[in-house]
């Protein structure tokens, strides 16, 4: 927990930003697994840790702009709670840590947002228990609540946690060293015969040990093309690659998230080093392209640009470049974003909405695609935290979906995709701080370079 | 998986036992962590696995005894699908190896349970997206779906998944040899200056290696009087004890489940040697015992005598033994259940209520402290997989709340207690199948007694 200083100016700049009425902050629940009592590692909602520090379950936070107030919503342990979940700090001791001198029960909520009168702002749910909450107390069906949220707090939030504080890139910074540690371990511990899960396992040790945790389920597989791949039934052997996409959470939440995709023998073979350098080169590009007053997107495009030049030379594609990106030729091999926002969440603020976190009023996220993927857009500014993860992925099944519909057939050469239809997947990804003249990529030495 | 023909011959009891009407078996969705595509890792409801032996999201079986038809209704896998999360077998496929030929889209799930005629019987959600589903389709209040749940429904999946046949004790067994690789790991690696995180993080590296999981969340602390401690923040010291109680669950998910309690150093100071001793000789005396046609309610009893006559060979509780434990004065040291059922679920089935797993309609749970805690109090039978675990806590909050309330005086020593105040906790926990004779314990040696 950080100073109570800072949730205090946090809650003041948030109360001057919205303006008037009521901020319903919802924290989270703990989540059954296969029945009631036995449950997920509990999570507390981000906005909610941001704002009011606490971290433990069945909390609500209203800031009643209109009279000035603070309150914490929760009840105390009973002796029950005691004896199967220890002894715990009161309540109050735990909301003056953060500022916080006003605390009720929890079903007395319900009572103070029905008698407010005025504005309820409230931000979309993402878990049905606290979708339920608000559908009951503020007489909204559960399908009209992302609709009804409230965009000036959306705004609001976003505005605020776009931009780390040094205390936060500190913390985020911990995080990413602790990722490399698990990029490490799966470095050294891969080898022929052994299973993805068995690499996965210990990369999830070392953020387990640590007392903190995972930021996302990790991706470990010898079948990188598929993008988000949690099957770990494969065994490794010479001549594969290991894709690992992993990141940890620390104890205070704030994640890292990096990929390497490594060979499982001693080398690459030449067809892999091939792929592995227009992946690189494209990293880099974006890489030196990311400063301050550029739009992510089309730092995103730049990146795409070369990846297609790389293609080209490998005979995979043909045609202008420019016009192969404009029409999404490159989503063949490409077909996500380059990047997204990090801190309290691996896609930083992703529950608000990815309009209002990457995109801005004037600049829609795309339908299209692959565009559609890309979760960053707007101009980027300093203290932005974000990651940059250029790949490319072939796909067998969407090579043959847009082979039979004569997709892309100026820019793609199917007949030389046939020699890459088993390649898999390459994607490096590494995280970065913009400041205000360029990016500091965060945390220590991790090589991603050939030699 | 199994055989096509067990899950079609659990179906056939399933309807011959109901009778009639429509049986509603929702399977579960994935869970949301901090935003919606950020998941922790997807369980099946093991009821749906039971019957329908399907593990992916998104399903929902019907089962209409009336017309003799079995449906899954689901959807396929989209090309986004494909890209994101890979190549799925379709679930025509997948349903027929479990003997379903009619596959229906998700959503017409709804307008079929409208559309009949008769009773729609349901299990109680213990998932809130289901609750939600089932109070939509229903047209039942959330708050009212508990009681509205079918018994009939419950009595007949209670009945057969009680008794577990060869091929599922096969396949916990496997779970039992699983948890035993990691308490072997967690007393090999655990020394002085280690966290409980580091040791529980090599703990659950054992499970996640063999491509299980775990059946619950690692209860690894110094703090063994705490009974569900999560907390893992704790530094090893020479003179510690280290109470593990952690299980693994096979891709089948299928559960083990098993309690060591050891020392950080070589080896137990005295005091500890001498309460080790008590909860050995209440294990073996209840194993003993545990033979068909006893209630495992009198062999939890028996269990808390042996406890009391220990406890007042040490001096810490006096008076008459059948008498203490009749008012309850045990509890003081032992507050919970000496075992539960145990099978898909490391509770078997508590999502179906403990009443009607654990007890009969004769037989009710009993809402005392403690007491109420036994999962498990019916006549036990051949087939059944249930744990024996009895403890000896020191729970200082306990400890003063009843000392100032000048309560079981009469077999208590809150004098002698004062020694034992940091003593923490010891749980011996292993798991039996009933034999027709009595019982056979599962999975190969895991020493617990002392020499």
């Amino acid at each position: 927990m950080f100073e109570k200083e800072v949730y205090i100016e946090r809650r003041e700049t948030l109360k001057k930003q919205v303006g008037k009425g009521l901020i319903l902050l919802l924290g989270n629940e703990v989540s059954s697994i296969n029945f009631k009592q036995n449950t997920y590692p509990f999570r507390q909602d981000s906005s909610f840790l941001y704002f009011f520090g606490i971290d433990q379950p069945s909390l609500c936070g209203i800031i009643d702009i209109d009279k000035n107030i603070e309150i914490i919503f929760g009840d105390n342990p009973t002796i029950d709670d005691t004896v199967f979940l220890g002894k715990r700090e009161s309540l109050e001791s735990r909301c003056s840590c953060v500022g916080i001198s006003s605390v009720r029960p929890f079903l007395s909520a319900e009572d103070y947002v029905r008698n407010f009168k005025g504005d309820v702002q409230f931000l979309p749910p993402y878990r049905p228990e606290n979708a339920q909450r608000l559908s009951n107390w503020l007489d909204i069906a559960v399908h009209l609540l992302k609709n009804r949220a409230s965009v000036a707090l959306i705004k609001a939030i976003v505005a605020q946690r776009s931009y780390k504080s040094a205390l936060e890139i500190e913390e985020i910074e911990k995080g990413v060293n602790l990722t490399i540690d698990m990029q490490l371990a799966a470095q050294e511990y891969a080898k022929e015969g052994l299973t993805e899960a068995q690499i996965a396992a210990k990369v999830q040790s070392v953020a387990d040990s640590s007392g903190g945790s995972l930021s996302f389920p990790t991706i470990l597989t010898v079948e990188g093309q598929v993008l988000h791949n949690y099957y770990k039934g494969n065994t490794l052997k010479n001549g594969d690659m290991v894709l690992c996409d992993c990141g940890a959470e620390t104890s205070m939440h704030y994640a890292g998230d990096l990929t390497r995709t490594f060979p499982v023998g001693e080398n690459f073979t030449l067809q892999q080093k091939e792929v592995y350098e227009i992946v690189v080169t494209a990293h880099n590009a974006a890489v030196k392209a990311l400063k301050p007053g550029r739009l992510f997107q089309d730092i995103h495009l730049l990146a795409c640009e070369k990846l297609v030049e790389g293609l080209k030379m490998l005979g995979l594609m043909k045609g202008d470049v420019q016009e192969a990106v404009n029409q999404g030729a490159h989503t063949m091999f490409f077909q996500c974003g380059l990047g997204h926002m990090m801190g309290l969440d691996v896609h930083d603020m992703e529950d608000l909405g990815e309009q209002y976190v990457g995109y801005t009023d004037q600049l829609k996220q795309s339908t299209q695609f692959g565009f559609k993927s890309l979760r960053l857009g707007r101009e980027i500014e300093p203290d932005f935290v974000l990651t940059v993860e250029p790949g490319i992925y072939f796909i067998p099944q969407l090579i043959d979906m847009w082979k039979a519909e004569n997709k892309f057939t100026d820019f793609i050469n199917y007949k030389k995709m046939e020699e890459y239809r088993s390649f898999t997947g390459i994607r490096i990804e590494n995280d970065f701080v913009v400041t205000k003249q360029g990016n500091r990529q965060l945390g220590k030495e991790l090589p991603y370079h050939l030699d």
